[in-house]
């Protein structure tokens, strides 16, 4: 048990600093995690909000190079298809952006959900059974923050075959890939998203997200 | 543009705590919220990671007491069926669960995800494009932590029907309901969860959810 939280307008600047310079991070040095730093980072992700206290999360360090270069190549085949989507500018722009840094980053976290746990009880999920998978996101989200806190960067790759990876990793079948992640010490550090630096896409206005009624 | 993020052992472990303390609220002063907090809540809420930058958070700011009477009643009713899934003695503790503060709360917010936006181009949500809602369960998280950090609790109610409140609040058919929030100055502070506390479920141990490949 620590002390009470108590808010402060200090504490609330540096937090949304540390919001702001989060980023998605594909550019990583070599140097690996300070050790039991990753055992570290997982314990504050399982602080994170679940529904009905279910912790579906499950976490898995991907560590032979075996592995590794299966989800390599499931990126570059997915990556390559992907591509074909867009035509001219946007083509040529595509190719140019750095959407993951599978192989420089030192850590690969593979994030699941188990997706019929009896943990909760079922408690809070008869009408929107949904909310075990995102209690897993908000997890991969807590692991993202935290790690930053310490100078590590985290990358979510999206641009990948779940099967493969879920068939590579021989996890249980209802495990769900929620998200796969790169984690390292990164080489740049910004605090505009790096699709709006090379002119992908803008942030939108409040105005277009938040309404009354 | 803001000074460089630095880590600082201090900050995380002020962070750390953040995370402990940040709970799911269901006990509320009716006291309203700081004119322009809320605002200042979104805003924050909409520096979270999303696919592509897509940023398909749409937040609604339910204001009308016939808006809140239907979406209480469908809390009430959904709760009632879900309270015949138990029995004996595990009947008797859900029945004095709390599982949210609709009445007392002073800000209710209805927060969707934009389902077939163009915005992103679809980058990045190829062979998963469920990561468009992960993208805005990220931002009903961090809204969660940057409304602790200002001394604001949040209270996650998943016990409705996602029908009920997307008719009630004539949404776009392109919205799906992802989370329904309230908001406001807690009654109690506390860094272990409501239903570890009363003996619903416990926390489970990192070797239970953390894998080595």
């Amino acid at each position: 048990m620590t002390d009470a939280f108590h808010a402060t307008d200090e504490f609330a600047a540096r937090f949304d600093s540390l919001l702001a310079w989060r980023r998605d991070v594909r550019r990583f040095k070599r140097d690996p995690l300070e050790p039991g730093l990753l055992e570290e980072l997982i314990d504050r992700a399982c602080l994170a909000p679940s529904v009905g206290n279910a912790q579906p999360w499950r976490f898995v360090s991907v560590e032979t190079s075996e592995h590794r270069k299966a989800v390599a190549a499931s990126f570059e085949a997915e990556n390559a298809e992907a591509a074909k989507l867009y035509e001219d500018e946007q083509a040529r722009l595509y190719s140019k952006l750095k959407l993951a840094g599978l192989k420089e980053a030192p850590v690969h976290l593979a994030v699941f959900s188990e997706t019929e746990t009896c943990l909760g009880n079922g408690l809070g999920r008869q009408t929107m059974p949904e909310t075990l998978v995102y209690s897993t996101v908000c997890a991969i989200h807590t692991l993202w923050l935290a790690a930053r806190t310490r100078g590590v960067g985290v990358g979510w790759v999206s641009i990948l075959d779940p099967k493969v990876i879920t068939r590579t990793l021989k996890v249980p079948d209802n495990w769900q890939l929620i998200g796969y992640l790169c984690l390292g010490y990164p080489i740049e550090n910004h605090d505009d998203p790096e699709l709006v630096r090379h002119g992908w896409q803008d942030r939108i206005d409040r105005s277009k997200v938040f309404f009354r009624r």
